[in-house]
C-alpha cells in the first residue's frame, strides 16, 4: 500500500465510498466510473487513477460493482473494523458530530465522553455517562480509546492532548483553534471554523477581482 | 492578484494571520520567516513561496513588521470589511461556530437566523430572533446577506443553497453531508465530519502497515 496518497485523495475515496452506499441502497449493482465521477464532482479520469492507486477494481466497459468496490474503499479507509473514540469536550460542537448519521454507521464507537463542567459530569451522552478530565490518561487507557475528538477551548487544547497521547491516542480530530504539538507518530486533523470562513471570504473577495479585471 | 491560489496556500495565509495576531498581542514588532514557519507548521521557503505570491514583504534579515504583514493578510483574505451572514440552521453545530472568539472579529456578522423548528422560531439567536424559513429569499435579499453556513439535515440542504443562491447568496459553508449543486460564481467549503475522521483511520490503518511492512 502506497504510503504517499495525498489527503485530497483520502477524501475522494471517502466520497466515492458514499455515493456507492448512496446507489447501492437504491438498489444498482454498478456504476461506471463517469457516473462516480459526476457525483464526486470530479473527472472519470481522476477516478481511475484514485482507484488505480489500490489495486484494479471493475472490468472495462462493465462499470465497478458496488458492493466489491464498497468493501474494498472502507479496508483501504480502514473502515472494515470499529474504532473506539474519546469525546474530550461535551459542548455543542463535540456533541454536534455524534448526531450525523454517519458516524456511528461507519464504525465509530464513542466509548468515553469527557468534560470539566459540573453539571454535564455524571449526566448521560451518546450511551455513557460523562466523566470528568482529572482521570483522563487512565480512563481512556482502560478504554482501548485510539481516536479522541478535542472539542475544547483553545487554552487547554494542548495539555489535553499530550495527556491523551499519553494514554494511547494516536488520532486527534482537533476543534480547538489551536496548532496542536505532538509526537510524529500521531495523527491529527484540524477542523477550523472560522478558517473555512476565511477560505469563503478569499474566494469571493477575488472572484470580484477577476470580474472587475 | 493571481487567481490560481490554492486552497492549502489559502489555509495557511489564515493561519499566517493568526500567529501575527498573536505575536502582536504579545507585544512583538517583527516576526522571521523561520520563526513563522515553524508556528505554521511549515518551512521558511514555503512561508516566502506564499507571500511573494501577493506582493514583496519585510525587508532581508529584517524579519516581517507584524502589523503591516497583518494588514495585508487581511487584505488578501477578504477580511478587510465586514461579511453579512445568515446561519440557516440554528442546531447545535450551526450556533457552535458562532461561540468562536475569532468569528466576530474576523468581521463575519450574523444578520439572519433561520430554522424550520417552531421552538425556535421566535427566540433569541446571536444578536438577531430566529426565523422560519419560508420567507427565506426575501429575508436574504433585504439584509444583503453574501455568505450562508448552512447546517441542516442532508435531505433538505440543496433546496436551501438554491433558494440562498437565488437571495444572492455568493458562499456556502456547508455542514450537510451532501454534495451541493450551486452555479459556478457560488464558492461553497463543505466540511464533512464524518469524512475528517475517515482521514484519521486511513492514516492510522496505513502508519500500521508501514510499520508491519
Amino acid at each position: 500500500m502506497s504510503p504517499k496518497v495525498s489527503d485530497s485523495t483520502v477524501r475522494r475515496l471517502s466520497r466515492y465510498l458514499k455515493i456507492l452506499e448512496a446507489r447501492c441502497s437504491e438498489g444498482a449493482g454498478t456504476i461506471s466510473s463517469d457516473a462516480l465521477a459526476t457525483d464526486a464532482g470530479t473527472t472519470a479520469a481522476q477516478v481511475r487513477k484514485d482507484l488505480s492507486q489500490f489495486g484494479s477494481f471493475g472490468k472495462r466497459g462493465q462499470g465497478y460493482p458496488l458492493e466489491d468496490l464498497g468493501t474494498h474503499l472502507r479496508e483501504i479507509l480502514g473502515l472494515g473494523r470499529p474504532w473506539r473514540v474519546a469525546l474530550i469536550g461535551a459542548g455543542r460542537i463535540g456533541t454536534a458530530i455524534l448526531g450525523y448519521p454517519d458516524f456511528r454507521r461507519k464504525g465509530f464507537e464513542i466509548v468515553v465522553v469527557l468534560d470539566e463542567d459540573p453539571d454535564k459530569i455524571g449526566t448521560p451522552c451518546c450511551h455513557t455517562i460523562v466523566q470528568g478530565a482529572e482521570h483522563l490518561e487512565q480512563t481512556l487507557y482502560d478504554e482501548e480509546v485510539e481516536l479522541a475528538i478535542l472539542a475544547v477551548p483553545a487554552e487547554v487544547a494542548q495539555d489535553l492532548a499530550i495527556r491523551a497521547v499519553t494514554a494511547g491516542v494516536r488520532g486527534i480530530l482537533n476543534f480547538a483553534p489551536v496548532r496542536l504539538r505532538v509526537p510524529p507518530h500521531v495523527a491529527v486533523q484540524n477542523v477550523d471554523l472560522v478558517m473555512e470562513l476565511e477560505a469563503l471570504a478569499f474566494e469571493l473577495t477575488h472572484a470580484r477581482d477577476d470580474e472587475a479585471g
